[in-house]
């Protein structure tokens, strides 16, 4: 029987055919008049999704390259900073400012659970940061935190507020200015509907500031550099041409849909993943408040275990589920839901774990 | 008047068709089987490239990337190095250095000319290194390093061995293990015939033994998290799918061309370029004893402003040439002739440029 494959993992997502063929175009040269008209396009239409007028750099590199970039341009060796660690990502930022030796402390939140505003205050009462930093949306656990207040507590300590964003933006509104987010990170291959391979961060002027003090050693990451050559529409080094190509297209698709109105089908697809999997009998790992619109983390029924069901629903129906991470690894499966992903893949998805279960 | 494009610059090179087909692929899930399979085809290809049995890393990333890791993975701060700098890539190892603290000593050969292996004896001989980095072949002056020869004396006086064969892999032989090249970095868009976004990194025993030690931060770049997870088949963050569904055609067309007559086309291409425009009268910067097989560096005649000259072929036959780089900004242009370059190309480069000077 011929199989189709419905990849519903929170990232590589699905892509858009026109947008796959737009990629197929021959190479330009990367410092010639037309890539600096691609150049410009692209980066006002990310500059859309995140709201923000800000500078926003493109980065040959995946999510993770970001959130590197994002740490090394505003801090030095030693600097006291704050992560809220609720899943994998979270606990990705540590690990990259001690590999920086920053100065890390944590607060630990419950898997499933969001950051909690008034924990946090207290802790940033108890000691100064430089930084704080946070996920938008949590791929690991599925989870959606309150960008907009936890921004507000963090700035009213006067710490840089430092937002992940790589399987959020655009699944849920993040409103970069308006809620004084000082960096930013994105990726291209959630969301934005394309391949893998670019990153996306914005960064205020007080984050330049930051960087004008900033001692942590940097080079492929350097902001100044890039912020130079974008100047005269160009990026430091050979950028992945390709894949400007597709995000001229995906930027196109979301401003044909409107992005109030992409907002408003991820949240849709969320509801009905979630409706769809409790009539099953299913526990999910967030509780409905929290639910992220791009990923939705569910437990199997008791006595199945998370990855035989997984390869099952693979080899059955073609229908591609994300496992557990971390401490969660063969405890939950993950259904992603973003991008370009239609209600029918939801069905599906949905159809098949029924009939596995 | 229609026109047709031949994009001569030293990177991003021409795409063959069958390369950007493939890349239209769906996107697949980068931690599942299909994935793993594809991860070892193209890294046992690539290898065979760089004639290894050494670890060897693919990394999101543009060629600079290849070379921050190539040096943070081996080094610390205040680490002895030095630097065979024989143009604009010489400087740039010297730059991602510097930003990461090693203690940088140089080489500056001119513009033109390799790094002579007397000299650097003499250097090695007054001091103790612990690496030594070089290029292979330096893109901004068109000229091919004696690698063999280099490496042979900086390893008598046991420093590491770390090669910029970004531009050079596969446009001129390169024995990473029969010449005991401890580090060596590649990139997608130069011979291998695919758009930018990936580098490539090889790593030796040795170079093991310097991880062991070596204190600069890294997390983007480490190694190690590289080699954990390509032991199961996988990457540490989301790989560039479609450039590695790229990457395997390209190793196929390269296989079926056999290797080593792809370096024999590459010196054809290099002679054919270098007769024509000796024949024009044109000045070329490198002597033939050193000449690169990639790209050609050339003095326009007096009187003509090099840059005018590009703009002018770009405009009237589609050839994209490409400019001088650091102190040859505006003195030379540069014709590249690497990777899916055929005579043909050359001959229509040639023929511009006759008709326009």
């Amino acid at each position: 029987m011929i199989q189709k494959q419905y990849l519903m993992i929170p990232g590589p997502t699905m892509v858009p055919e026109r947008v796959l063929r737009v990629m197929v175009r021959e190479m330009i040269n990367h410092r010639g008049p037309e890539f600096i008209k691609i150049l410009k396009n692209v980066t006002e239409g990310v500059k859309k999704c995140f709201k923000t007028n800000n500078d926003l750099f493109i980065i040959p590199s995946s999510g993770t390259g970001g959130m590197e970039a994002a740490i090394v341009n505003v801090l030095s060796e030693g600097d006291d900073v704050l992560v809220l660690n609720i899943g994998a990502f979270g606990a990705r930022f540590v690990k990259i400012l001690k590999a920086f030796r920053a100065n890390v402390d944590e607060i630990k939140f419950e898997r499933g659970k969001a950051a909690d505003v008034a924990t946090v205050e207290k802790k940033l009462k108890e000691k100064k940061y430089k930084a704080v930093f946070l996920q938008h949306n949590e791929t690991s656990t599925g989870v959606l935190n309150d960008v907009k207040s936890l921004a507000a507590v963090i700035k009213k300590y006067d710490a840089l507020v430092v937002v992940d964003s790589v399987s959020g933006l655009i699944t849920a509104d993040l409103r970069t200015d308006e809620w004084g987010l000082d960096v930013v990170v994105a990726a291209s291959q959630k969301a934005f509907m394309l391949p893998p391979g670019l990153s996306f961060v914005s960064f205020s002027k007080k984050a330049w500031e930051y960087y004008a003090k900033a001692k942590m050693p940097r080079f492929y990451w350097d902001f100044k550099s890039m912020k130079d050559f974008a100047d005269k529409g160009q990026n430091p080094f050979t950028p992945p041409v390709s894949l400007y190509y597709g995000m001229e297209e995906a930027i196109k698709i979301l401003e044909e849909q409107g992005l109030e109105n992409v907002f408003e089908s991820h949240k849709k697809l969320r509801d009905m993943a979630r409706t769809g999997l409790k009539s099953m009998g299913l526990k999910l790992l967030a509780s409905d408040d929290v639910a992220s619109c791009a990923v939705t983390a569910v437990f199997p029924p008791e006595g199945v275990g998370a990855d035989e069901l997984r390869k099952k629903i693979n080899e059955k129906y073609g229908v591609v589920l994300a496992g557990g991470q971390e401490d969660l690894k063969g405890k939950i499966f993950r259904i992603g839901h973003l991008g370009f992903c239609a209600e029918t893949d939801v069905m599906i998805a949905l159809d098949a774990i029924k009939k596995e279960i």
